[in-house]
């Protein structure tokens, strides 16, 4: 498999990621995430959040989560994507409008996260293995 | 190498990150990261901040955040380290005893950021290719 085949296939394993978040469908999320041998080492910081450990106690909070998303849509930028034979790094900027659930009609929020996600290749495709997303307080671009 | 031996000098390898701060020690912490093939995918998000990419702007943010640290300290805590072939995962709490320079003798601030450490095996050792820290908001074991 040529190079660019491989970054194109990782890029889009990780806009599925965000794809199934906006679709709130913990069928697609659970998808996305590595299992198996991978299971105990699954590993998810959501932005504010300490580690949680664990395929299981993850999709949980993934579950916990998009119950609670009344609405969310993300704009990536700033995708960076690096292959490392069977690893494989990915960092984006998530641009998000959100809609939390009984904030009423019509109220959408806004705001920037910085992602660092690290899949594996299982049978060809890549997994998430590891998700750390943390709020952007000092943006030097945006001063 | 057992396994054992491999984690045990992985978690030594993420402890040197740590320390190399902690001294302020620039060459030190050049030392921390990988370098070569490695050096533009080296990645690093301090906690509130965006991503930095390339080792040389990674090393400078590096230079100026010890240049203006008086003093820190690291308490590692939930430290787990997972071994894959010639990459691995280290996250752990940052448990932060610090002084800001100017803030006058004496005052010190606390803080827990979680971390996520990437790390490759170069030569046998293993060397960081991406941090992510970011701050603990909302702990469910501190409520």
């Amino acid at each position: 498999m040529s190079r660019a085949v491989d970054r194109a296939e990782l890029v889009e394993a990780n806009a599925e990621f965000y794809a199934a978040f906006e679709a709130g469908d913990l069928d697609r999320m659970s998808a996305v995430w590595a299992d198996g041998p991978y299971a105990s080492g699954v590993t998810c910081v959501h932005p504010g959040w300490t580690r949680l450990r664990g395929r299981d106690e993850v999709l949980r909070s993934w579950a916990l989560i998009m119950a609670n998303t009344e609405y969310i849509q993300f704009v990536l930028t700033d995708v960076e994507a690096d292959v490392y034979g069977e690893h494989a790094v990915v960092t984006c900027k998530e641009n998000i409008l959100t809609a939390e659930q009984g904030a009423g009609n019509g109220f959408l929020a806004g705001g920037s996260m910085i992602a660092t996600n690290l899949f594996v290749r299982v049978d060809g495709g890549w997994r998430l293995l590891v998700h750390h997303g943390s709020p952007i307080m000092n943006d030097p671009e945006e001063r």
